[in-house]
């Protein structure tokens, strides 16, 4: 397919006050949307405004990562908001995101959850409803419908597409898939691919073909309009530049969902 | 001067969860400008959610009310923040405003520090800078430059206007003045204003005649746009309503400044 | 039975710097058992002081109130804490509370856990055996092994007995029990008894005769050693010095289980 | 002088949840005396309990690392904090990180302020006094009176030597001190010295001869029982191994002060 096309997105800007924890820098020459920290399991207001800067001036899309209210569990223990609350939670951390977002000349352009409660939306449609509503809430500082980022299948993908929002799908390149097309759960000593070199054909294989193989060795179809690099690793840039060069060799087109 | 004008101001949403603080319900009633606590010193998501609804609901202006970030000091202990931190901070809790008050149909109209750092802005000119510097970041989320709240003389004025931002000046009915015009500092016994009627008759000196009395007991002359009515206090409500009714017998406008 | 015995205990020290809930010096002219917030969901370090220092004037028990670590919901919302985490926070919770117990002359006489963790332990275990971790870790600061006050049934009290800690049961007078003597859950518009004479009642019913009628009309049996006393309604102090009154003239003794 | 001891000391647990600063392994296989963080600036439980059973494991002193409360600053903004709340502030923080030591076999053995409290402790009378109220305070969970680590000359020495608590020196092998002894402020471009061997030269002059080269180019004595190694720079952990290298070569030992 020569008119194949794929968005890189990862998570940026996920450090606090002293301590840093994404190569913002490097990681925002290679992607095509950076997930921004909003304050609520990452990022600081200064951390927020510089990358937001790097962002808009690299033509790299900014998309609010939001996240349950918790810091010292980096928003990866599930809680249970009530949905107005949780609304409420999620229209905050993008209003409070595009001030950066527009001091830099640039806007938030989609939304996307961060761990645990992205985990939560795959499957809870109360919390799913919950995330929407606060999306729809901040379409008042926000120019139309805000996109929305998440796993094909996903409560929170049916749940936007329902009121009118559009829907990204995205794949990750480094992470096991059943034969059922799902991610096998983190706990599963297989979930993650650690060879460079897999990541890299996977990655080919889902953009290119829309396969991926699941660990019982066949390939399966999986929908991915953007694919998530992870950034919080070794040599994660790295790593992002040869997926993005093997991508441009089989000929897929990197490029940014809006 | 049958064409004398005044604002009423107050500080609103001043919860936190599960604690409240202000009859915001009450006040929203009688004032013309709301001063919204925007969670760095109270105010959650849902209660800046339900303050802006209701203002905008009742016609009265929306004010970020931004803060140091002290929620357990409530806002009250100075900080020294860094220049560039404090602009960031003051932009992030001016988008996340923003966001409910164009939900709720209106927009954030205005800025006034809060506190300690309402305080410190009187005299300290970096920190002035940092505060109107961070108002101005966040105009990319607002229609034009957002005027300023705070007190005739202060650096905080002076800054904002040096930089084309309107100032709106403020005086305080119940609070004790020198002669010179400034206010006794809080930690003089005779710095509060307690009995209604001397605080009623305060408010129509100034908003009618310009003019307060020192404790000296002679007349001087005090500027104010605006006048701030406390609303942490019990029975704040209907002594504002009295203020109010008492300004409108004196023949004076009771009107928002934008 | 002239030789029934009752603790009464409350939750205590429920502010947060500026803000206040309950009114803790009438709960402690009236309780002898003191549930103290630790700062996880309420209660700032000089809140801690001054309710350990009322409490030990008193001789009221003070108790470690433990919490997710969740201000904004007031520990109300669950949260999935990894358990090695949570006993982490339950044991510093514990210490930091008993800084103030000791400097008051008094001590952390046992632990009870608030909010949304106090239903959680009731059937989950694993999270019961993390607060239990917690409790045990703590214990290094303490005397002896810490009571754990709990619902009967629970498994927060058969974990904490399994490992040798004194367990206390508790009941409430002003909420409606099922046939089975479990709690009806407040969602129930019938959960929480609000007429006072009933409260009373129940509370000699429970700690004179074992004995609370549930929802159906029926008479069934409720193990308690202590009774909850709310304290952050209107007139909560009144009521609980009625209930009081009302245990002693039906001959049962109040006091503290420890 | 063959006798001559020095303790070595350095700030570790500074991590918060998912980020980490401080080698925290490596340093305690080096240094005497460990300045945990205690959660106001840094140092979530988890980590206070791992860095506490290594330091107790590997012989090495815990000290409470107090703060002012403020995470995203990392401690390192001066906050007007009233004296009654820092003391109780303080106390909390110390009785929380008891827990952990307690529980690992240790105890806190000693208290050093941190960052911008560090700072403001060296003049000013009311805050040090405050700090020190605080340690008295945590009195009540330790064995007896805590020694205070500050800088020679500091209000914070002489305020608790007032009261009766050891006091410890300490000085900074790679900090610049002006000819009257004093550090240079770190705003100075010359303030840290940067070159290994001259760290190592210095370390060894204050501890054997009680002597630093100032910034002029003389010899300036300075007191200390400790030295200060910091543990946030890369090869930091190698760097105090080779100063205690040279500190055994020149026939000084490296020993805690209690």
């Amino acid at each position: 397919m020569a008119d194949a096309v794929i968005d890189l997105n990862a998570d940026l800007g996920e450090g606090f006050g002293r301590w840093s924890l994404t190569d913002d820098e490097a990681l925002l020459s290679v992607v095509t949307s950076a997930n921004v920290a909003c304050g609520f399991h990452a990022g600081d207001p200064s951390t927020m405004r510089r990358v937001c800067a790097l962002a808009a001036e690299r033509g790299v899309r900014i998309g609010a990562q939001v996240s349950y209210q918790d810091l010292v569990g980096f928003g990866r223990r599930a809680m249970d908001v009530p949905p107005e609350e949780l609304a409420d939670e999620i229209a905050y951390q993008i209003g409070a995101l595009q001030v950066f977002a527009r001091a830099a000349g640039s806007r938030v352009s989609y939304v996307k959850p961060h761990g645990a409660l992205y985990n939560k939306v795959v499957g809870d449609s109360e919390q799913a409803e919950a995330v929407v509503a606060g999306v729809l809430r901040a379409g008042a500082v926000c120019d139309g419908p805000l996109p929305v980022l998440g796993l094909p299948g996903s409560r929170l993908l049916a749940v936007a597409e329902g009121v009118g929002l559009p829907v990204v799908t995205e794949a990750f390149a480094d992470r096991a898939y059943t034969w059922a097309g799902t991610l096998v759960p983190r706990r599963d000593p297989e979930a993650v691919v650690h060879d460079p070199e897999a990541v890299i054909a996977r990655a080919v294989g889902i953009a290119r073909d829309g396969l991926v193989t699941a660990i019982g060795g066949e390939p399966v179809p999986v929908e991915a309009r953007s694919l998530c690099v992870h950034g919080d690793t070794p040599g994660a840039a790295q790593l992002a530049w040869r997926v993005r060069g093997a991508l441009a060799s089989a000929g897929v087109r990197v490029e940014a969902f809006v």
